[in-house]
C-alpha cells in the first residue's frame, strides 16, 4: 500500500479572536494554494482510493478540495486520531485493517507536528525523525510491513511551491 | 546552505566481465535517463554553484550530465570522501567549509548506500535514518547547523520517474 500524507493547506491564525482552534477555515489564499497543491498531486499520479482526515475545519476543507480536483469517486473519512493530540495507535490499526480491504493508495490528512511524526515513525522507525510539512506539503510512503507500526519507505517529499507549479510531461507509468 | 543529493544514473552491472566495479560506465539508457533527471531538476530551480563528486566513472558522468544541463559555469570537484568506502567525516569538513567560501546551493553527486546513510545523518541525525535514493534520484536539504556533522531539514525527495517527467507551469520563486 501507498501511503500518501498531505498537511492541511493555509488556515487563519491560531488565536484569531472569537475562533476556537478546532473551527479555524482556510483562508482564501489557502483555499486558492490548496487547488494548485491538488491540481499537481493529480497531475503526478498521487490519487488516492480512499482519504482519511483529521475532522478539524481546515483538514476537511483540504481534504475536499482534494476530493474535488481527483474527479473521482474517493470515499472521504475523518478520523479523530489525525486531530491534534490524537492516539496514533488508534491511526496504525486503521491502516493496517484497510490492507484486508484492498486499499492500495492511502491518502491521510492532518496536522503538524503530529503529521510528520507519524510520517517520521513509519519511515525511519523514530518518531523524533520528524519529517517536516509545509501546509498542503507532501509526501509519500511505501508501506512494506504491516505489523503494529507500520514500516515503510520514503519515496517522496514534495513542498507546496513545487507542487503548484509543476504539470505533467506525459503520462508516469510508475512512481 | 542548501544541500542537494543526487544518486549516479543506471550504470553497466557490477561483475560485468572485464570491467572492475571502479570502471563501470552510464549505459546508454542511463545516460538517456540522466538527461531528463536533469532537466526536471533545472526547471524546479535545483541548480547548484558547485558539484562535488565522487571520482568514479558512473558518478563523474553523471555530474557532468548535469552540468551541462544547468548551462552554467559550475565548478565541478572530484571528492574520495563521496566514493564507496569514502571517509564521512572528510566530507563533512569539506561542506562545513564551503559555507565559508558563501557556496548556497551545493550538490553532492555519490553512491549507495553510503549518499543515503549521509542524508539519512544530516536530516535525521542517525545514520539508521537511510533515505532510499534510486538511480537518478535526488533529495534536498536545507543545513541549518554547520557544526562537525552538518544538520539540516529534508525538503526535498524525488525519484528519477517524477523529475523526468515534470516541466515547471511558471518561475518558482522559492523552493
Amino acid at each position: 500500500m501507498n501511503l500518501y500524507v498531505v498537511r492541511h493547506a493555509i488556515a487563519a491564525p491560531r488565536g484569531t479572536p472569537g475562533i476556537p482552534d478546532n473551527d479555524r477555515k482556510l483562508t482564501r489564499d489557502g483555499i486558492s494554494k490548496m487547488k494548485q497543491v491538488a491540481a499537481g498531486l493529480r497531475s503526478l499520479g498521487y490519487v488516492p482510493d480512499l482519504i482519511l482526515s483529521s475532522p478539524l475545519v481546515r483538514a476537511r476543507q483540504t481534504a475536499e478540495i482534494l476530493l474535488q480536483a481527483f474527479g473521482k469517486k474517493i470515499e472521504l473519512r475523518m478520523v479523530p486520531a489525525l486531530a491534534p493530540g490524537g492516539v496514533r495507535r488508534d491511526l496504525y490499526r486503521e491502516i493496517v485493517s484497510l490492507e484486508d480491504r484492498k486499499v492500495k493508495n492511502l491518502m491521510i490528512v492532518g496536522h503538524q507536528p503530529s503529521l510528520g511524526e507519524i510520517a517520521g515513525e513509519i519511515a525511519f522507525g523514530a518518531a523524533q525523525s520528524y519529517i517536516e510539512l509545509k501546509k498542503g506539503g507532501f509526501c509519500a510512503i511505501e508501506l512494506e510491513s504491516m505489523q503494529g507500526t507500520p514500516k515503510g519507505i520514503l519515496v517522496a517529499l514534495l513542498a507546496p511551491s513545487i507542487l503548484r507549479n509543476i504539470k505533467r510531461k506525459a503520462p508516469i507509468a510508475r512512481i
